[in-house]
């Protein structure tokens, strides 16, 4: 059971009439694709794009899950610190794959996970609350041991976790960094704290089948390797050399003819699925951090990925989708077997307008919501995809990781920017070192300190 | 203390450069603003938007906190039923006033709040195992009672609950509809139900300050008169004759003008705060339901909301936001004072290149991260403003609710729009209809069965 994606309305001519892509184009876009997909298969030769090849580092996956089998029933929370790539792939894959809180059917045996993204203290705070460091495993994520979002977490919690169990601190810590550079790596080998490497080609937002997610999962007890196994099967149809037979390459094509000929800037994962619904968030950062560029010739460049959740967009979002401006591309996600569906139940007296529901399931009702929304965004002329997604398990959900992190390598290819960069976030963070008093950043520090961007005799109300 | 909105870096020439408002068409937007206003007024006296008036409507919070107080210490969960604006306020003002779950140094009498807002049986049927019916209220919010979604969900949780509590399930139910219309209203006056009454004159997008919002804020404990009084003082400041010391007015206006001169489709919200950050969401609907319209000249129009939450998204959507198309407008929300703010403690040995961050508060490490994010976005040369928020509580959460609801009805009369209706959701509403079977949609059944947009021959991989 795979994925499929049916872009027949993306395509200038499909049942959504004149916004979309020009068959002509879709057909120079296929004679691109050896040469595409040859640069791309060029940089993973030379070692640089190591996520295509996570999927096949099953010894990776089984230290996790030894790992996680040697703390099994010891620890009730697992506390995430980590950000951007460190944790958006995690809590996509927690609400997809996790059983969910309290399922009373299932034995309650595993810890909850709490992902720290960010530092607002009613966020840290709360999680110190609720989380008592005696029964509490900590899993710090950071390639540099030096992103001040996460280190600042870390400074917090190993105070609080020394002051609650005193020497034995270093058994409640496991290290997420790189393998040698960095301040995280000899500060977990002077303690001999667990620790886990994310490895020197596999970049943030392309690292959730490393153990930036593979450790949090053995952990929750995801069925990994079903996950790799789907992502072993999603790359390997991505690299196919038949451009109509790989749904990376044409996905990626459309959404890049869509946005460069049709002024289609926007695109919208539209997952019809609470489990599915931070793909999203997910997806966001993969595209926008990848391809939000300025290419060669100076120009700036990327589509604006943005999300929906189905059914709860039609009551939000639809009404523009539908009625305003043709620049938005859709994907919709489909799932076709809702495990345990539930039945909706016979109407009581006085509410007879409601026959129609009972007897039906939740899982159809969301279905028809799903197929009812794409034919009204079709036949409201949107361009729009469909991913029919077998069930929402590991297996299928890999599939899709894979499918998106490839499909955006392959965009950068198109858009001729490099998707493994982010230049654009340099000046934030010096400009937060400088505020922060960060040594070195005197300098930085004068400027920004100089700086009236809101003065406050203009405009200001 | 109150909001304030620094426009400095919307208008060209600001230090952000050339990608702004032109300093002409501000005077003359300001030049119209008496029109505008006029408009809009005159529109709240013949008794259309009723939204205007809520924050007197002193009766209806005295009765919602009335029934709190009946309840209170009665029940573990409130569970509220409730999709698109019948949900979005209530989940926003859960996250930024509800006292944090297991916050140990409170006393734990409020009950957990879950909102159900979607129909996916993996959300449904989790809510149900979660909240135990003898120990739960049901709020169930539909001004039609005709909501597909909230409705099967209601005959779900009534069959639980009947069969948890018998003939005491009556108690467990609240019903917020219409006063007069619609299958909730005869239901509820038949089992003689406790009800609240969703003014016929308030939209769903702009429902949050009547019983939709107000109940499960009396349940939950948030201090409903200042948030009034907050909404009331953000109300009669976006009513000012005085363009330029009228904040939703000018927001409003720099957006239309962004949007329709300067090619900046896209706004997006971007709260540094982990408590404002669903603010977003609300803030989205708000938007795109009301101006994504077509317009008197049968053009498709309307901006894309978006949003970003600071600092999390500094990893994730900056990347594009500072090298990608200069097509966004930003609004920051800066909170000024972080209650409850953390120390960062100092670091431990080995960890010296975190010394800049010990002794610093995790308020000042975010409130930096805004301001340099600000900045390097402007020097990005990217439109943005920044709305200063004195702190997270009820009062500044209702002036913001006010705000954004008058700048969207403004920005309804500079588009030219009805930014009170949703025409576009009607077709996806009538084919779900058609596909579950409803009476009187055979023809529609019919049509969307026969409709065959993903022809299963052509362009699926």
């Amino acid at each position: 059971m795979v994925l499929t994606l049916d872009y027949t309305c993306f395509v200038r001519g499909g049942p959504q009439g004149e916004v979309g892509v020009d068959p002509e184009h879709l057909e120079q876009a296929a004679d691109q694709h050896a040469e595409k997909l040859s640069s791309l298969k060029g940089k993973r030769d030379s070692g640089q794009l190591g996520f295509f090849d996570l999927p096949d580092d099953r010894s990776t996956m089984a230290a996790c899950l030894e790992y996680a089998e040697s703390v099994s029933g010891r620890f009730e929370n697992i506390v995430v610190m980590g950000i951007g790539g460190s944790a958006l792939g995690t809590q996509a894959l927690h609400a997809a794959l996790s059983r969910p809180l309290h399922d009373s059917r299932l034995p309650n045996d595993r810890p909850r996970l709490f992902v720290v993204d960010n530092v607002d203290p009613s966020l840290v705070g709360g999680v110190l609350r609720v989380a008592n460091p005696e029964t509490t495993l900590f899993n710090v994520i950071s390639k540099s041991g030096s992103t001040a979002e996460t280190m600042s977490q870390f400074l917090l919690f190993l105070e609080a976790l020394k002051a609650a169990v005193g020497d034995s601190w270093r058994d409640h810590i496991v290290v997420t960094t790189d393998a040698q550079q960095g301040f995280l790596r000899p500060f977990a080998d002077v303690h001999a704290l667990k620790s886990f490497v994310v490895p020197d080609n596999v970049g943030g937002r392309f690292s959730v089948l490393s153990p930036v997610g593979l450790l949090p999962g053995a952990l929750m007890g995801w069925n990994l390797p079903q996950l790799l196994e789907g992502a072993a099967h999603g790359r390997n149809r991505s690299l196919s050399g038949d451009f109509a037979q790989n749904p990376a390459a044409v996905w990626a094509a459309c959404h890049h003819l869509l946005d460069t000929r049709c002024g289609v800037h926007s695109q919208v994962l539209f997952p019809y699925s609470h489990r599915l619904r931070l793909m999203v968030d997910w997806n966001v950062q993969l595209v926008a951090e990848s391809l939000g560029k300025v290419d060669a010739q100076g120009r700036r460049i990327g589509p604006f990925p943005h999300g929906a959740v189905g059914a709860t967009d039609q009551h939000s979002q639809v009404q523009l989708f539908a009625q305003g401006p043709r620049d938005k591309a859709f994907t919709f996600l489909r799932v076709l077997n809702h495990k345990d569906d539930l039945l909706i139940p016979d109407h009581p007296q006085g509410l007879d307008e409601l026959a129609y529901l009972s007897g039906k399931t939740f899982g159809q009702l969301l279905d028809a919501e799903c197929r009812a929304t794409q034919l009204a965004l079709t036949d409201a002329g949107c361009p729009n995809a469909l991913i029919s997604v077998p069930e929402v398990d590991a297996h299928s959900v890999g599939e899709f990781l894979m499918w998106s992190m490839v499909a955006t390598a392959y965009g950068g290819e198109l858009y001729g920017v490099d998707a493994f960069d982010q230049p654009g976030v340099e000046a934030g963070k010096v400009a937060t070192y400088g505020l922060m008093g960060r040594p070195g950043f005197e300098q930085e520090r004068s400027r920004v300190e100089g700086r009236k961007i809101s003065d406050p005799n203009y405009r200001v109300i």
